[in-house]
């Protein structure tokens, strides 16, 4: 406790950041912000994007992904903004996936094109709004993965004298999907059979493969759950069913599956981020799995010092994402420890214990990033320490 | 997989819910829904409230807190709903308490007083949103824990020609806070010295009290962290401090903590949603604690049976809060169980193998209603099976 006559800690912030919060406001709202905020003038916990970083993931897969002769569709259920959508097809990306019908309408009214919706549309309604996002979308794919629904959607298709692009969704990882081989090869020939649908191809997507830890075994995880994948196409196309499309693949199998013949195209999300989550699975080479930068953090502040070696942070189970066993990661500070401390707090046991002061801040590596990203409304978008841009993630909360 | 000319789903769905998505759409954007729409209009996952049990329990906790003589400001962290903030101080709370400064600048815009922030506001432009709020509705309490944002928060209200309301809040939990007795009694010294500033009393939020399992076990834990902010409020008051407050208490306490001398005020958040995690601490008299009703549940789609014995729903990690051990649970589906199955998907595991089918609606308790709430930008209120309201949760994301 400091007893001088003007307040350190805000003569400390007057040196960092000249502005008021209203001016931050008022710039933030009219988006002039541009080379005049820093990230030193965001309320905490503020979502950030490094932007070199970010530009550096992407170019590199999709780099990596043409270069081996695939198709690049990412998952637009980790980023949820029509922003990075556009910027993912700039940079050679066929479209983008959306988990859910919500969410590729949010992207398909920012007009975006080249959907896959990796989540079967069941029911009335959903089938309903599928429809409407066909006739003002028409190369959008619908994942299937039961006879009923590819009735309905046939129904509904020949109802408004559409086609309808559909992908049978293989079981390959205990959750969703068909049965790969003849229960497979069943329904495409009942999709063919269907006057408003066309039959797109295949979806295998292994989520147990995506974060086995180890190269070696992630790939041997990775292949033994493909490879029933790519015979179900082989086999369907013996039969003289067309099959264009095998897509799957992950940020952790990207340089696995790239090398399975018959996988034509890539729907990684993660990578564009990434997150504790990935950085832990071990790379091809060495133990660390440093691929791509991490370019997602959390900015917070301390709030509190009820010990001389304990800082609680701003931001807990509403700030971070909380499905994985751990939490996230303090960039800076060494030897600090994150643990979660309820809703709104976090506690940061430190290794010196003079080393943060309430006031400063911490950012932090995301747990987790798709549902870390789904907790925010925008996302600030750094060059360096000044802020670029402002991106929202207009698909947030879009899990319907 | 039936055959019938009519597909099934799509004539169930018809016998059930008459009207086209675009209907409902239109009928919820125009808001003259009342008697028109029912749960099964509603897209997927859907976060739903019924209104009997929420009345219910509001009334409930109100009058037991009102009826020992205590105040009651009931924590607007748990709803993040104006609406609902609106509804509690009809049913006689003082006001309610807000997390952090945007959540309170939500409720104020909404035209609520009565606002006690019970994160300390710390940093230059916090201080200065502080300032903002004071300004617009007086009454707001600002909760601190350290001499130096004390000195700041008062040349900020002395700048602006303003009293700030500041309560201490008490070290009891382990986050945050100063410790109890002198330290706690020096900063009270302090406040009273400064003249932006008033103090209102103290905060003695116990939070490892909340979730303790077993009603004599809690109380004891409870007792343990609130008799040394009692000793602190008396200690205070031999010094000559007025401390006409002293809040603190939640779901898990409130028959407790209404029972010790000195307490003058109550926030608990929890009771009027209810979730699992407190559905299993136990009550005063028995094994289960029925004190409240289980109001708040998530309504969602069975979209994938990949065996049997199992039914893939249409919520996950984004649907539901991730922070406990355990995950929501299925209403009305004896023997399921149901396991998170990544962003967008759980897996119930049916004792009755045909219990659900594909396009079958599940309801589900949450699994811990705070940062469940925080996913939604809307509940939907049920009368029965009728949609009587659709809330916004305005303050959703406000973590800052």
């Amino acid at each position: 406790m400091t007893t001088a006559a003007v307040p350190a800690a805000l003569s400390a912030a007057d040196g960092r950041r000249g502005r008021s919060y209203a001016e931050v406001e008022k710039l933030l709202a009219a988006g002039n912000f541009q080379g005049k905020l820093t990230r030193d003038d965001l309320p905490t916990p503020a979502l950030l994007l490094d932007l070199d970083l970010f530009e550096s993931n992407v170019a590199k897969m999709a780099t990596y992904v043409k270069s081996h002769g695939r198709d690049f569709r990412p998952h637009g259920k980790t980023h949820k903004c029509p922003e990075i959508a556009k910027r993912l097809v700039r940079a050679g990306a066929r479209g983008n996936c959306a988990a859910k019908i919500s969410e590729a309408e949010v992207f398909a009214r920012a007009g975006l094109s080249g959907l896959l919706i990796t989540t079967a549309v069941v029911g009335r309604h959903k089938i309903e709004r599928a429809v409407r996002l066909a006739s003002l979308r028409p190369d959008t794919i619908f994942c299937v993965d039961n006879a009923q629904n590819v009735r309905d959607l046939n129904d509904a298709a020949r109802a408004a004298k559409l086609k309808m692009n559909v992908a049978i969704d293989l079981l390959v990882s205990g959750r969703t999907g068909i049965a790969t081989g003849a229960p497979a090869v069943a329904l495409a020939e009942l999709i063919t059979s269907q006057p408003g649908l066309k039959l797109a191809g295949l979806q295998s997507y292994a989520g147990q493969a995506s974060h086995t830890v180890g190269f070696e075994n992630r790939k041997r995880v990775s292949r033994e759950a493909m490879t029933p994948a790519v015979e179900t196409r082989r086999e369907m196309e013996r039969k003289g069913i067309a099959c264009p499309l095998l897509t799957g693949g992950s940020t952790g199998t990207y340089n696995i599956d790239t090398e399975i013949e018959g996988i034509t195209e890539l729907q990684p999300g993660s990578f564009m981020f990434m997150d504790v989550d990935y950085n832990i699975i071990g790379g091809r080479e060495g133990e660390k799995y440093t691929d791509f930068g991490n370019a997602l953090t959390v900015y917070t502040t301390v709030v509190s010092k009820p010990a001389d070696n304990v800082a609680i942070v701003d931001g807990g189970f509403k700030a971070f994402a909380t499905d994985r066993r751990f939490g996230p990661e303090p960039k800076k500070i060494a030897g600090a420890t994150y643990a979660f401390a309820g809703d709104e707090h976090g506690r940061l046991t430190l290794r010196e214990t003079a080393s943060l002061q309430v006031g400063d801040q911490v950012e932090m590596i995301v747990p987790h990033c798709d549902p870390t990203v789904n907790l925010y409304d925008r996302m600030f978008c750094l060059r360096g320490e000044k802020v670029e841009a402002v991106w929202r993630i207009s698909a947030r909360g879009m899990s319907q």
